[in-house]
């Protein structure tokens, strides 16, 4: 079988599922005080971040990522000044913030140097340069203790965090403590946005109770997905705000907000692009309205 | 590792991707004339049909399939009555053309008797009763030869073919010469919805290059996508025909007409749903608009 | 990739390295009071046993380990009537013990009747008939409490176990407390055999430590491997007594004993076969040589 | 699955059966004119070179294929001073070779020149200086040509080549033909030593027709094995002369020569050693017995 990759990268999804990659190189191979990190060459998606042995963005679709998760709540806010980013260690939700003409000043608090430093060496077309813009403040700290000892309040807050492992460092940024605290951070118009998990059915659960929980502390949740494929199906996002609401721009406005304010061409999000994320099929609109379950400190969401 | 599942289906989705899913048992493995078939009971997706190594479908998400399949056409015609299916051997598309109360006959051809046979045995959770239908035709032909013969016309041709294999039987169904012969087998308002493979990124360009070569022969083609987990990722299809286009069809319009035509509930698809999967995301609309490649006997598309 | 195996067995042999069997069929899937089992049928082994997703046996060279397991401790002993089995759960230790004309009483004491009866009933090829035997009793209780109460003693004893596994029923069956009460419940000139895991460089310090183990219990501890390939290599054994030394039968002597007391023909042992398992590699020797645990209840042996 | 090792080496040992390696990182992905070469560090078997797919040495377990291939041909000749290696790329062959102090010329002949370099530069373990020696002859070139050209006669000639893949450039070099072109190539003492693949039960159909094919040149064909983990199983080899015969030293004479000739010490291989891998068990003994098939240029010999 000459003709089979020798070499593979093995992601357990869930207990009941594997995806392998094959792999052409190992570009990085390490650890950090608070995960396993590795950077891996594939020939299907091109470099890949992996931490804690679980994929978290390619070169070949991060764009979808990215676009999905930064996008939809900078133009839900008016006039976008202040952006707060929790993780996102390798830049490019970074990248994607500045590009907003309207950013003033963007802090981001990645608890892992190691990672941001690994990105730039070994990923730099991740971050394009974004941790040399004058207007970004990086930090390397408890993104939660940060907020909660911060005077500041800002426009937008996006939470790019890895999954809540059960040994991990961020299952506390998915609780209904945290989102409430959250709410004081921001300005009037304030917007938060967060990715959410895996929206497949056989995993959405999170993503569901994510969103209920969210709306706990916010009168307007707005979720939607977007197929990221080397995760393996489409993932979960929300946005959501004391009034703020994506889901009420029209393609029309979503383009025009978009040609105004985003100084790049984008790939993935346009207006139609925000249709089709924020019109979720039937069964997830059904399983989101019988859902009940809000995650707390003492009941908080482990994923696999 | 006690936990680790011990017996696995593995999938080569493509030469550098592959997917492996948990089995609990093999409730049929064996061949046909035509392809091996497997029937593989998993705890993640239940009961799963495997043709030459490909997942056909799972029990758990064949609702979307089928619904997204066959749903569209049916609605874009005034008053389907008589249905031609081109494959669906496991009996779930004819399952979801017979919930249609418009609907008097219905002639299903598939190749391969064995893998409705073992279907009916093994997966009659996808059939559900269907083939005993009074106004179904089954035959075990070539659907092409049996078109070519037939002097029937058809309000809806449904092609739900296995991929276009090297070796397997049903490339020649994905090609020019057989869509300008299938126009000649509809009745003036026909519309023909076929699966056209995978949307992910990384593998879409059958899928774009099926809808291209459908435009050669009908005036419109309207591409959509679903995401079926079991597939990991994304699937397109299309509907084409002379006039009628399901995009002009409203949501209020799609459910109104789905509560009076359709004998049973949905899961998946309702009139949001429509607008989602019709509102693909910019980077396919951008490929599907620089596509070029017209699929031909001479030069057919195979998958693999 | 129509000719790449769709089912796949895959286990865990040490945390980096994976063994995987492709599986034509499911023949049970099942779990007792002790243990997950599977019954596994595969083009390249035939049946399989698996015990908490770790190859017990396969119908393809079982001989090799149940020959290898049985023949030594029975040929060391001049003339073996009563032989205790603790484990050997699918009958084929039990087999070759009764194969010896001069044995007239086997106990065979294997926790979970679960693991024989489904084995009876699967894999009957491997107990060929032997719990009929009218020499045989048979009795599902905990191997080491039995041997504690009983007063008998016995000629010969064969531990067949399955891996000391952290959480499995069988470490404390791989200690010095054990092998001290053993002693006690042999004939004078009763003989030990016991199988001891892999001897492949990478994991043989388990065979390492339970030879250095016995040694405290036993004048004579004579270790031996083979090469059983469905467990990926070669495999270690031991017998011990307080003076019969199988090493010290010439070939032609095994040969002798071999034709004048077990009534069936043999695949793998004989006078020479006996040689070579005597004869283990330089290295092995020099580890066994520094090897200094003695592993006990407090400081158990764990295997992968 | 934190502890899941995310990287794995995949080889297809058989259509049947895979074994996989974690590994750290990758040294070498690349290929030459003649086969893919990489070279990947493992963490159970420290670095490995696999081509077109398939491992040919690791640094943990390496030591014994080659002791095992060099020192029995070098010990059965009275006084080998001239040495022909074919293939042998990453050196170790030639290392065992130059240890024994009666050895005046060692040519080295194969083919790619790029697996050579590779494995100076990335597993310079393996060759230890080997390619400086003064006494070493090395080209690039057809060793099968080589030597149906040379005036030169050898005293030993050790055959260490790549498996006889259908597309790869070794499987002539296990025919009849060139065993009997081989014969003239040896002076009157002469021995030559080859591997010949897996003994391991399910794969040894090769090593008994190269055994079976090499006595239609030679008198004295003396096979034998070596366990080899990373290889999965044992491994065969053989030794064959005109008269010379391995088989016929005893263990103490073997121990004798190597410590009168051999300037090193070894890890493997001794007397007793050597007693061990020429005493095979009794199914391959019957095996061999059984074998008709002669290798021939039209009736070649090809592995998986």
């Amino acid at each position: 079988m000459k003709d089979i990759p020798t070499m593979w990268f093995s992601e357990h999804v869930t207990p009941h599922f594997i995806q392998q990659f094959s792999i052409s190189d190992v570009l990085y191979n390490g650890e950090s005080e608070f995960q396993s990190i590795q950077i891996l060459d594939t020939p299907g998606f091109g470099k890949c971040l992996i931490l804690d042995g679980k994929i978290q963005c390619s070169e070949s679709d991060e764009f979808i990522y990215h676009e999905a998760l930064v996008h939809p709540p900078m133009l839900a806010h008016p006039q976008p000044e202040t952006v707060f980013i929790a993780g996102g260690g390798e830049g490019a939700t970074l990248r994607e913030v500045l590009a907003h003409k309207t950013v003033k000043k963007a802090v981001m608090v990645d608890l892992d140097k190691k990672v941001v430093d690994v990105c730039k060496e070994f990923l730099p077309s991740l971050s394009q340069g974004a941790f040399d813009d004058s207007r970004v403040e990086l930090l390397h700290t408890d993104a939660m203790k940060y907020l909660e000892e911060t005077k500041e309040k800002f426009d937008v807050v996006i939470i790019d965090l890895t999954e809540p492992l059960e040994e991990g460092p961020s299952y506390l940024l998915y609780t209904r403590e945290f989102y409430h605290d959250l709410r004081e951070k921001l300005t009037s118009d304030g917007v938060v946005a967060l990715q959410a998990g895996s929206t497949s059915m056989v995993i959405s659960f999170g993503f569901v109770a994510v969103a209920n929980t969210l709306s706990t502390a916010f009168p307007v949740v707005a979720p939607y997905q977007a197929e990221i494929p080397s995760f393996g199906g489409s993932w979960g996002f929300a946005v959501a705000s004391q009034g703020s609401d994506p889901r009420e721009l029209s393609p029309e406005e979503v383009d025009r907000r978009l040609s105004s304010r985003v100084s790049k061409p984008l790939r993935f999000y346009d207006g139609l692009t925000h249709c089709g994320m924020y019109t979720v099929p039937k069964y997830l609109r059904e399983e989101m309205a019988r859902e009940k379950r809000i995650i707390t400190k003492d009941q908080p969401l482990f994923t696999y």
